[in-house]
């Protein structure tokens, strides 16, 4: 049991969670703040690190000189390489996720890819069915990028159907979404330790 | 005779045509210019507007005041609207779309949605098996727009295989591409103009 | 007047229309036989033949001899070979259309493809989101069969969620969704009038 | 050394390997028939169990008695509950995967799903660019399933080019394409055993 303790004391996992919506009072942002609440309070072993992207300049192989990226750029994949797995939120818009969080995975997967072999979850806020169509489309961009995404539990937000779910700001106030949020964590931790040959965490 | 001559001449398609490459030696623009060559030179009744997209924002709803958009969208959306028909070329990243035309797509539907109704085609010069998964992402996303699509011919363009289809300025060089990206943008003419209730051109 | 109800009275329309469920009390051919009382009822020009597709063999194509087929195989291609256009009503299984679905589908290809050119609509009846992932695999499968789908009205209904929608043997007896089915079945006819180059109904 | 020697002759992983094919001269078949014997040469640990599904009934719940299924439905949900990981090998048929290998899948997933929690590797043997079109939807599919596909390698083989790959019984006879698949079934052993918590096991 002791054992069990210290394992779970040294195997931090870093979440880099990213949002596919850049405004100000988003419902996906809110998710990340919301994972990050959950983690910080009821998540031993769970780090997550709200990775911006409204800064990343539209790619364009062309500013890429001499193997180097742009600053912004440069910055991005370094958060992304240094993380254990990834949290993405994002609205669905048109049936596919955000041209702003497809323009940070592109950025990302430009050689050296830096998402390789780690797992991942993906959330959506979202009208319609809450966002379940541009799942798909992210979880085939993984193939190529070789990201391991959990199968379940999967979280498709109907963001504008009552109760209401987020406050102005984006807030996430439904105890029931956290707390499938929750479960979400605690999946995708359990996936990535398992991918990573370490022991579980355990029992929370 | 003379009255099918004359609805030739009447019946001018404009044809927004979108890169979603931003590099200046891109392939993909390439076929752009070359589609617009060929329509000048051999398709009456068909104007190619080429349209640029490097210059619209990463996609942010805080931008939009009072129903205005940003300058750069505004001119961007009102070209959209403008045309009869669209023509996209893209390179495949990681299995979808490029994140700039993403972007573009999203925010030339933000309502009221400029691309319903219309016609469109789809091609891609890429490596691998050429672009080819990227399209059914588009095609997912068009239903949305209420984009038709033309099915047939599809073009998937591998631009890394031998022999070279594009000088170093992204320019098609390949006879055989050309000829086929002559009968796609036939295709798009013939399925816009029975969308538009119109005759078709006589033979060309 | 008089020549827009000749018209009206001499373009009749077949739909071929399929369930994907072969079971007694299926949502989805409920679906299908709701279609067909709506079009007796209240929208002239449009026939709807229900072609049961539960008793094709599974795909092998060792069983095609001398360019025949199995005669329920031949039976089947005939009436898909007569529609006008087609109607499409599958529960989701497993986030894609029904096995018996996509063998009929298949069948239907086998050259000379016997779908082609022609429009469609798709419906479904399904736990979870109402069927919404299954129906953008469709769409795909009809690029190669070159079949042109609607995009509007798109229609999931979640059969398990109440209030009740279906009797027991599977009965559209929902008024909100017969008016909606109503108006998939409205624009499938424009749709294909307009694809058909022929005049739209009048008013209905 | 010992100890890795005897961890590797007790990890036995059972492979059940469907193709996606009927007929008797399948390539895809023949992939799964190349896959069994690769695995009997030269990759100890990896047992390939050919399961056939050309005798299961077209899905119909209403066969479904007290919680039992047909005897064929039966056998076949036994063998792909049994196996630690799944070998999937299907033709391209209209984008997707076959008729008859949905139907499978399908059948499998009836309370209590059979597939959950497992490896799998996915190939095609088709025309046009070698069936990656229709790997996308499996894979989606097995989302619902909880089925973990390993992402790389991936092997389209585009069977209709030269050099002939395969003999007129749909035997491989290319070795290059045979290496090929013998890293596929290297990458499933690894992935499988990872996700298994089991040591890796030793050079081969």
């Amino acid at each position: 049991m002791e054992g069990s303790t210290m394992a779970k004391a040294t195997v931090v996992l870093r979440v880099a969670a990213i949002s596919g919506s850049l405004r100000r009072g988003s419902a996906n942002t809110g998710l990340i703040r919301a994972a990050k609440e959950i983690s910080e309070e009821s998540i031993p072993g769970m780090v997550i690190d709200h990775v911006d992207i409204s800064d990343l300049p539209l790619l364009n192989t062309d500013m890429e000189v001499d193997g180097g990226f742009p600053p912004a750029v440069e910055a991005f994949r370094g958060r992304v390489r240094a993380a254990d797995c990834f949290l993405f939120a994002s609205p669905e818009y048109n049936y596919s996720i955000s041209g702003p969080l497809k323009n940070a995975l592109d950025w990302g997967s430009r050689p050296p890819n830096c998402w390789g072999d780690r797992a991942a979850a993906t959330l959506s806020a979202s009208g319609g069915s809450g966002g379940s169509r541009s799942m798909y489309h992210i979880r085939q961009v993984g193939v190529f990028l070789d990201i391991h995404f959990i199968n379940k539990p999967e979280l498709f937000i109907k963001a504008h159907q009552p109760p209401e779910k987020f406050d102005s700001d984006g807030n996430l106030i439904d105890p029931e979404i956290k707390e499938q949020l929750r479960e979400m964590l605690l999946s995708l931790q359990a996936f990535t330790l398992r991918l990573q040959g370490k022991p579980a965490s355990s029992e929370q």
